[in-house]
């Protein structure tokens, strides 16, 4: 089997293992037999349990964006990618729970360098999420726009309540992705469509 | 000096290194220095760095859950009880940074049990908005009524939103309390006010 194929299958295990037990209480020893390979032959391949954790993270994370990116369609109007990539997001949070509580709790609960890891992807989803806020607004073309710096809120807002979603979702069986998707999107659209009216909401 | 004062002064300290260095990186000889006592007293009186760092994450939880609940009078409409409780959070991690770099970093990327420590916390916040979320929906007494499960997914996304728009305030020195609980608010609210007039975002 070639070792590319090998490092995948050892990864898909440690995933699994990382996810469910957390990244201290996970085993070298367990992550192997899930793989159906021998501990050396992990460790010669991947190191050590710290690179092996880094490359589930980078792995995840480029999944996450990747299939975010697909969902989006760049020829639909702003409502729609957002609805799209939303879509994709919680399908792919919800398809991949062990590779979203990697990325979204033990990379963070787990020491600096990994959450800078995890931080650069953030960063990745916050510019494509603000560039599709800033669209969304140019297209509804009112004057005054909306300031560069409201966009930038906007989008921390709604990856933070997107992510939010996505633990919620994992954690309650009963959730969908398109249930959560469309709670989101009732929630944020509806919100940035009367913001890109000019509709604020005053005290 | 009686004993509960000086108690609050090394933790006053804890807070501010734990903060600014990490959990990891923060050693009691500094927080001894710079509450100005002996490192054998903070021993004496916090028993070790995880009981200190415990002590820590229940004291700032219980300091921003009473922040929000007393910046909110119940006499008000909903939409006001939320604004002055978003601006009251926001105020409140913007004075303390030290104590949110506490809850929302440090005990969520430091192992499990710290992790539990601030769920709590996180429980108490969202039972608090989806009650708001609720009753707002009730003053609208729009029929059907907003189920209980979206209610509640939409809590989820309200509280989401909030603390990763306060990471980004704190970050950011430019960004005050009132911009981000006024963008928060227009995202939010203008979402939930179109829901709560049955006005609901489809594809």
């Amino acid at each position: 089997m070639p070792r590319a194929v090998r490092e995948q299958q050892m990864m898909d295990a440690a995933v699994r293992i990382f996810g469910q037990r957390g990244y201290r209480a996970a085993s070298m020893d367990e992550i192997a037999e899930l793989a159906g390979v021998s501990k050396p032959l992990v460790y010669l391949y991947l190191n050590s349990k710290e690179q092996l954790f880094t490359a589930c993270i980078r792995r995840e994370a480029a999944a996450l964006v990747a299939a975010v990116r697909e969902g989006v369609s760049a020829t639909e109007p702003a409502d729609r990618q957002l609805w799209s990539g939303l879509t994709a997001f919680f399908e792919h949070t919800a398809e991949r729970p062990d590779g979203w509580a990697v990325l979204h709790a033990q990379a963070r609960t787990n020491g600096a360098p990994f959450a800078a890891e995890v931080a650069g992807m953030r960063e990745e989803i916050l510019a494509f999420v603000t560039v599709l806020i800033a669209e969304a607004a140019r297209e509804a073309h009112r004057n005054p726009a909306l300031p560069d710096r409201e966009v930038a809120g906007l989008a921390q807002a709604l990856v933070g309540a997107a992510e939010s979603l996505a633990d919620w979702a994992n954690t309650d069986a009963s959730v969908s992705a398109k249930e959560a998707a469309a709670t989101l999107m009732n929630f944020a659209w509806a919100g940035l469509g009367d913001l890109m009216e000019g509709r604020r909401w005053t005290p």
